[in-house]
C-alpha cells in the first residue's frame, strides 16, 4: 500500500519543559497525516452516511519513541494502511527529520456512526472502502 | 504495587468535533497521574542530580480505548508501576469513571540527564530508586 | 455579583521549553473556571434549546500576563461576571497563587444556537438568564 | 512594517464538541506566525546572550474573534510589528480564510534572560533590534 507524507513544524506550543516536543503531540501528528491519507484517496474523516455523521474512534494506539523531536524541527509524518478490516483500519506511522526516523507507532480506529451522544460500529462505507482498495500501490 | 489514582474533569478544551474527549489527551491524563506517583513517594518527576536536569523522557507507549469519555465526565486514571529497570520505569494505567473502565494502557521511559540540549540515559538515581522500592505495596 | 473559583494543578504537557506554563493554557483555565461557574448556578455551558444545541462562542478576549506560572503550580483561577447583556455575557478573570496575582482577563461570549454548522446568535435563554440574575452576590 | 504569513491547516484536535476551532488554538496559531517572522528576519525565537537563553513571555493578548474556523480550514495567519519598544514588541495579527478575516488580534512579549527558573526583562539585543528595523517595509 502507498505510503502518504505530511509534512509538519514542531510549534513553540508543542513543546514542554524538558526542552522537547511532547510525546502526546506525535499522536496528533500522526492523527493529521491519516486525516490527508483520507484526502489524497478522495475521502475525508468526516463523512455523513444516512445524513448521520460517521466518524473513527481510535481503539488502540501503539507508538515507540527512538529520538526527541525539537522546537522547530521539520517532520515528515508517513503513514500507510496496515490492515483494512469489515469495520476497522490499521494505520502504520513512521515519524521522521531528515531521513532519521524518531518514532513509530500504529493506530487502529473503528468506523462509527455518531447518534445522539452514542458511538456505533457500522461497516466502512462501500464509498470509502472502494477508495481505500483504489489507492496507488 | 500499590495503586495511584488521580482525579480529572475532562474539560472542554479536551473535546473534539466528534463530541468526544480527543483521544490524545488520555495520554496526557496517565501523564499527569504518572506524576501524581512520583510526588505521592515524595519525588518529583522533575529533580537535579549533579546540577544536571533529570527527565523521563518516552520511550513506548500503549493504549486501549473501550469507550469515549464526554465532556466533564470525572475520570480517576489510576497509575502503578509494572516494571523497575535499571534505568526505566514502565507503568500501567486504567481511566475509569464510576468505575467503568474507558481505557487502560502502559508507557516506559527511561531516565536521563539533560544536557545541553542532549538527552542521555542513566541508571534511575539511587534516592528516587528507593523510594520506589519503599513505596506502599 | 459573587466570585467563583476553580483550582488547577500546571501540568507538564502546560509547560513551553522557556520552563513555565505556556501563556495559550491561560485561556483554557479561564475558560474552565467559567464553565464552574454555569455548573455552579445549577446550569451548563453545554445546553439544547427547543432540541438544538446552545453554546458561547468567543467574540473577545483579554489578558495581562504578570508573572509565569510553572509546572505542578496550585492555582486559582477567579471568575465573575463583569456585564451581562441581552445576548452575551463578559466574565472576568483572575489566575493566582497562593494568594499572589499572576494574571487577569476579560472574555465575552455571545450565545449562540448550533444549526447545520451555522452559528446564530440568540437571547440567552430565560432559564440560564434567571438563574444568573439569581446567583449570589 | 511588512506583514508576514504564515499558513495553517486547522487539525481535528484543534476542534471541540461546538464543531468549531477551539478558541485558544488561534493564540497558538498567531504565536507560530510570530515566530515565522523571527526566521524570515534571519533570527529566531529562542536565542542566547552571553550564553543564557533568551526569551519572550507574554505580558498582553488581546483577541477579537469574528467568524469561526472549522475543521480542515485553510488559514493564513498575518503578522506585523505594531511597536517596538526597547525591551518589548507588540504584534498585531490577522487570521484569515479565502481572504475573510476570522480574527484579529494584538499580543506583546517581553524580552527576557531565563535565569535558573527566573525571567528577568533585557533589552532587545542590538543583533535582534537591528534585523527588525532592517526588515523589508
Amino acid at each position: 500500500m502507498h505510503t502518504y507524507t505530511a509534512r509538519r513544524r514542531v510549534e513553540f506550543a508543542d513543546t514542554d519543559l524538558g526542552g522537547i516536543c511532547h510525546f502526546s503531540r506525535f499522536v496528533v501528528f500522526m492523527e493529521t497525516a491519516e486525516h490527508l491519507f483520507f484526502e489524497q484517496i478522495g475521502s475525508s474523516v468526516h463523512v455523513e452516511v444516512d445524513g448521520k455523521p460517521v466518524g473513527w474512534p481510535r481503539v488502540s494506539l501503539q507508538v515507540d519513541y527512538k529520538r526527541p523531536a525539537r522546537y522547530a524541527d521539520l517532520l515528515d509524518i508517513e503513514v500507510r494502511i496496515l490492515r483494512k478490516g469489515s469495520k476497522s483500519l490499521t494505520f502504520g506511522h513512521r515519524v521522521l527529520r531528515d531521513g532519521e526516523e524518531l518514532a513509530s507507532g500504529t493506530m487502529t480506529s473503528v468506523c462509527c456512526v455518531l447518534e445522539e451522544g452514542a458511538v456505533r460500529s457500522i461497516p466502512i462505507p462501500a464509498a470509502i472502502a472502494d477508495r481505500i482498495e483504489q489507492a496507488p500501490a
